[in-house]
């Protein structure tokens, strides 16, 4: 299904993000690969100034990682005003290198008019091992969305 | 109590962390306020790069503000061992905007040989309000810690 | 403070509930020690049936006293909507065993118009050690209550 | 793939349990539906001591359900020790009411040697809509099973 949030992150598929209003995201540089009505998939690259002192992914990352795409995908649900998170969940499954590639699954798993539950799952790309999974609940503001 | 990594830690009181061997620390900028066995206060200021679509405080960056604290945090501990995060869970309750000084104070819950439970909550510093508390588990590794 | 709902509660102050309007509560059997306005403290007695396949304190009914505790502790908010639960998220840091008194203190963390969010922590009350502690998130909704 | 553990509950198969050594799980009355390693499906219906004060399954009873089947499903692993329950979070999506038959589908996500992450999603079975989700992390105790 598509609308306007959809059609615009749609002109984004298979670049690099830096120029997106959110200046998390244009750290986190996703590259979106299927951008859907309350669907994304979106890769990332393990940079060094994403390690902890282990030299590994650090999991405030994989949070922001999840957070951030989670706030995309809801997004493309097209509608008038902000939503505000309200709770973020995350279990740490396995761990991510310098260098790795992530894949994001990010899905609205219910999509009620108050209140929006999402789900967010990070596999290594090349492994398919499962990283992290997360939940979040977004509510409606009433502060409008302004594109 | 005192041990050596609270010592460590102790030697960077008031000044803005830019040198720690974890990378995420570094850009998060910490100023440690208060350093003891298991209880750490931290201040951070909230900069462009931290915000959201809104111009507000990103959620992802909470996330990130309390996760890389709370590995600080266990670091207090001064086990031989590198602690790895099993979960995190984190509940918003006010928003933060460019420029606020975020107030950090994480505490090990319970100190367990294998498990670990760690809070942490975030106020607002001018206004005193509760940004957002969240709670993890870690689970000790293998990995010997080097430092 | 006071008003209605926490007045009804404070005149079941020492007594086991056994005729609350949630079937759940009278098979919990709370005593309430302590009511007010956002927050209640209560003591529950680990009964036989409250056991795991290890003979000790069900991590279920630890989640099922937190939860309806919780939905007490917003009753006395005395609002004219019943509030659904969102989400429940819980650490469970020591057992309990049959026989076992539990002090449970739940308090609101933040009262918004639209979320509340609350927190329980559970005791064991005798030896004073953290068994579990919980934070939940509420909605209201549109379904009046009754009394 | 078979073990010991996963044969002795697929004798039960389409019975109601009421002899389980977790009398906690013979309250709840489930009726497994499919027993592998790692995974189970299970029913239950909504009795009137499961409900909560606006007449609905209450939210305690869903984590207790959770939780308790998901023990079950790591009793498939056919471990010698314990396993405890580190944390639990859900989140619920839609409500269900007195009489509903509720679907239960449990699986191991990561099955690590020290801890094991697991998630439950509950349905209604006659409108198949998702009333829950819920992950926990367990960690192995030095306690041995019995059976």
């Amino acid at each position: 299904m598509s609308n306007n949030s959809v059609l615009i992150l749609q002109t984004l598929l298979g670049k690099e993000i830096t120029n997106s209003p959110s200046a998390v995201s244009n750290w986190l540089r996703p590259i979106f690969t299927l951008v859907e009505k309350g669907h994304i998939i979106a890769e990332y690259t393990v940079r060094q100034e994403m390690t902890n002192a282990a030299g590994k992914l650090h999991g405030g990352i994989i949070a922001c990682i999840i957070d951030d795409l989670m706030g995309t995908t809801v997004f493309t649900l097209d509608r008038d005003f902000f939503m505000s998170t309200i709770n973020l969940s995350i279990d740490y499954l396995f761990g991510g290198q310098l260098g790795d590639v992530v894949l994001a699954h990010c899905e609205i798993t219910r999509e009620g008019k108050n209140i929006v539950n999402v789900t967010c799952k990070l596999y290594n790309k090349a492994t398919q091992k499962l990283i992290a999974h997360g939940t979040s609940n977004l509510v409606t503001t009433s502060t409008p969305k302004i594109m």
